[in-house]
């Protein structure tokens, strides 16, 4: 069980971390989810507390702590309202990039940004035509001089409205198929590089979505990650951590709606006594909860593999597969179990459903992953 | 099937609704999910062309049409995305209730309006205590002289923010339990009658769901429907409308959904062919056309019995149950279908997907469903 | 409804039926289970009474009666234990190829024995390596003079043990693909054609299910249906009514198990009330209740088409795919309700239950049905 | 991970086994399916190898070894198709009450005997107006001098037609509830014992379940186990053990399930290419890989727990539920992609099918298993 692993010093980092969320983040959300954005000031005050890549080595700012951390951190800011704070996906998706295949001007020069707040990340690989398919991608960086110049346009892009780097996907050598594909760092201020709206989507509404453009962006040769042509590499490399930091949304978002639908209907009476006390509800609720205990298990053990370096493939997809449906039916339940209520946007369980349908879609559809784990299993045509 | 009772007159009846829908309503559909109302001139339109009411007596200035006139009107009104314009409910639901249960005065008073559209009607039966437990309302009404003195509050009232004629459901006699209730007519311009907020809903945006609050609200005698103490059987008596009403529109977004879903999965290209021939999502379309088939017959079976005037309680409830998880499973689908898109506002699934939540609530959540159901096959505790 | 079609005679005939099947049939099932068949007795006292092939025209010693009665004989067979009675296979999918393309000589032969039961028919398609896929069949059928040769082997022949005459599908054109299948007429002497062991199912045990071998078996030429090599079209023509047989045998299986769960769960006793009584119970009845309902409405609608001669494809196709699911969830849930004795050999729904199995793969599985469907919605890889 | 506590001596272990239950189980199997019944030989030779309860105390001829040893012999009994060779109910259910309560002359007269297979044990709680619902037995033990004399009748008892020692539920004081019930062990050759007829189930055949009857039934007073009206208590006590013990047995043939439906799909080829290879078949071999898999995580996660004392109730019972359901959905799908093969007795999948469909109701129905969650949520009328 994971939590054998976690030590009085978890224990007190979550502590301080939850009171942060609930001074800063709970009073706030439902502005935030008006006005479509999460203040930089947030992103400064959680850099200042070390909530920010708390893994980030303390060569270059950060604390050097391990995954666990930021497994604390995204299940605190889903408690606490704050689902829709791109704070995982720059700490624990976008900026390990950069640390990891960045050369060391790069690093230098951005790595402590991401640590105090002042640079945020995002990472810009989906394309109108290439979702889950990412081989597909259309954009291309061709090489001229000490240069690279992009051009295409990426979408469905978490931060990407407000971020200031952006790990850019694309072809620099477009005949190679995925073998061409490189990744690029793109700083906000770069020439040729702009941001379309802000995508109106059905929930999430605090975190900033949106298309990225890029016509003739030069940028030098050495905002390249690694090697050029190994992106599709790399990409395959962080995914897991990438997948695995949605299953931790999927599981707590399921525990927040079961937390929901109990209280609600531990309270509220119909024909003579409370909702859960009618013996259907009972038993539904009975079988709410043990999905998410059985999902919980599963996800703090493949946490544990992966704490562990271990090959993690092939449970993140089934995780990422059963995680993504499982909260989705939770989320269906526990409004049910609002009646009336559940429809209005002033119960939380009605924002909660919005929410969690994009759960089953970001960071590989349900069917990307039965196709990864068929083909895991053998069942390639 | 229903089909084999359509003749050239409803055919005619339905283009010609259908050209008027494409006309005045799916242009400003957008606009009025924006501003949460219908325009009253909207209203007035529909009645001037005899799309308001068309079963009233034609002493009244109705049109003495079959319910299956109302139908095609529902049909044709979701097609063309006005789901949330609350004719069915004034149509279907509530004028009903005057044209079956109020005196000569009331209904030479109200009925006319009722067709031309100056009057908009609602029905004021759930209370925050008391939703699909009727018996359970407090709201009370106390003989004084010739009139009847309502205090009280209603909830989910849809047309509830503009209606000018509302059916409340008020115990005359409260310690009668559900024997006590009457139903009385409020006019809009009652002393003591107030409405609250216009309700914040996950979807259905331009139906105006509202709260109506009763303070000291003097109503002549002849306002009550009937007898007095009748409220609960009569109520019993239209519920079958109603629900009928509502599985129409589970069935028709069912079908609207598929289609949306389809159209996608038809077009968009995935791993180098469309979505829809991949085989997995085949199949899938396979079973949702087959359970939107099913739907359908099953649909056009109450309803042909409900214009034979039989007795559907048991039909009409178990359509009700299973078109409402029917369309939720369907509009699940259709936007997985999407992938990252179904999450998008600007795509008609990611309303839809918002706006069938309703349906396994409103008219009767699915468990009251399953108590009625079992309690007509004589499982009474 | 099919219910408005039904007259005076119709009933007779069913109570006439009924009667039969009281004595005839429900004292001896048990045995039959036992001994694996039902005996030839049986078959001729249903031919004496116009039970078989009712349909067949009274020039060969048929009534002419329509498929309802078909229908009728098929239900009351089930409602009276004998599921596994193969006469449903004969009267409405073996001896309708005879019927149809057969030239007066066969049918002057044999259709008088189909209607008395001393001709037992059956039909040859499957093989061990081609079930759904009758395209891919490797039986041969080599012209020789004034003859055929048969050569090949089927597998999983209703009434295969103890049939007289098999309609047998075999390549006489093995180049031609699906072109090349032609119907051939065997009959139980013929040389070189021979039975294999009765197969040992789940359930249905009283129906022979046999492998047959032909090894140059010789038949003479007018034996060839119609026309040689349009077996294959034959088959596809009279494919809807043999999966429309499957269907009332799916439906009417699902309202016994539906019936037997009901009994037993509202007499036996469980925490002090009937279990029927505890609600997650009358809850989950009610859900298989409305399932059942909505599969007779569908099945009702369907052989209405059929009798009309309508293009059913499309709705049989979904009908299979439903109603063979739909009744094993059902007998899911009523052997459940049973608790430990649901799993007893003596309680009918344990019987039940291995019955069923069948009914989702036999006459084409769901899956081939989905695929059927989906072909139906322009979903063609 | 379970697996972390794996030791050199466990691999050994479980390799001996699986070589004893290669040589000795396999290759009966089918005809011990037919004869309803294991030799007493088999349970000699697996005594003498040490593997009946291998954790009884070595004073008492055992091995001390831990629950684990429980686990890996009934994981391979069933690999090895003996799933229902009585012995992990013997070893793990049975034994246990004798050595955890029975007077030290007990343990020595029988303790031995488990080990060497020369003593077969069972438990009879069950009884037919009482299975869930274990307070309401009616079986009778009344003290006459040092002599308990009993009345009453058992059902479903696992062992039961062979057993030597039964672990009685009776009530000492019948007006005392639950709290009158006592645990008695009665020997075969106690006068007025009876065992009835064996069982006729759906699968399981090799196992002997069993009525028993006791008609004045004498046994001296040390037969009682612990305490006189304590036996309700050592049934809650040990009852964690004996679901962990089913839940076993469900993820191992959910395993197995899941082996033959990939296996076969593999290699049967239709429509030109591997069942399992259409992707629709790979799908949903990938979902249903994904429950096996969640299903060994939580298993492992609840015997992990168990090894430690931990209070295991609200997890055992969820496990039992999630794990029942679990394996009926597995087995369900498995033998669908067998197709018509499926349904035949001579592929492994139909047994296994009928044999997994007692799993979501012995030891305890899915809905007691709700039942237990959802008091343990705080649910309790």
């Amino acid at each position: 069980m994971l939590s054998d692993i976690y030590t009085e010093e978890h224990r007190i980092f979550r502590e301080t971390f939850r009171r942060f969320v609930a001074a800063e983040i709970t009073p706030n959300a439902d502005a935030w989810e008006e006005s479509g954005t999460v203040p930089r000031e947030l992103w400064l005050k959680m850099g200042e507390q070390g909530f920010l890549c708390p893994w980030i080595d303390e060569k270059y700012g950060g604390l050097g702590l391990g995954f666990e951390y930021s497994l604390i951190i995204n299940e605190e800011l889903i408690r606490g309202n704050g689902f829709g704070v791109g704070v995982p996906l720059h700490s624990d998706v976008a900026a390990p990039y950069l640390a990891s295949y960045g050369c060391e001007e790069a690093k230098e020069c951005w790595l402590p940004g991401c640590v105090t707040g002042e640079v945020v990340s995002a990472v810009g690989f989906s394309e109108p035509g290439a979702g889950s398919d990412l081989a597909a991608i259309r954009t291309t960086a061709v090489k001229d001089g000490d240069s690279y110049v992009i051009n295409g346009q990426k979408t469905f892009i978490t931060n990407g409205y407000y971020a200031d780097l952006v790990v850019v996907a694309a072809k620099t050598d477009p005949q190679a198929g995925y073998k061409g594909i490189s990744l690029i760092l793109v700083h906000k201020d770069d020439p040729g590089f702009e941001r379309g709206k802000k995508l109106n989507k059905m929930g999430i509404h605090m975190q900033d979505t949106a298309e990225l453009y890029f016509t003739d962006c030069r940028v030098p040769a050495w905002r390249v990650l690694g090697e050029p042509g190994q992106g599709f590499k790399y990409m395959m490399e962080k995914l897991q951590q990438e997948r695995l930091e949605v299953c931790i949304k999927c599981q707590v978002m399921a525990e927040e709606c079961l937390k929901e639908g109990l209280a609600y209907a531990r309270t509220r009476e119909v024909f003579g006594k409370p909702v859960a006390l009618h013996q259907a509800n009972a038993f539904r609720l009975a079988e709410m909860a043990t999905e998410v205990e059985l999902g919980r298990t599963f996800l703090d053990s493949v946490v544990l593999s992966h704490l562990k370096k271990e090959d993690v493939v092939r449970r993140v997809s089934m995780a990422k597969l059963w995680l993504g449906e499982m909260v989705n039916r939770v989320a269906y339940q526990a409004l049910q179990l609002h009646g009336g209520y559940g429809y209005m946007e002033e119960y939380r369980i009605c924002r909660l459903y919005r929410d969690v349908r994009a759960l089953s879609i970001f960071a590989g559809t349900s069917e990307v992953m039965k196709l990864i784990i068929s083909r895991d299993m053998g069942l390639r045509e």
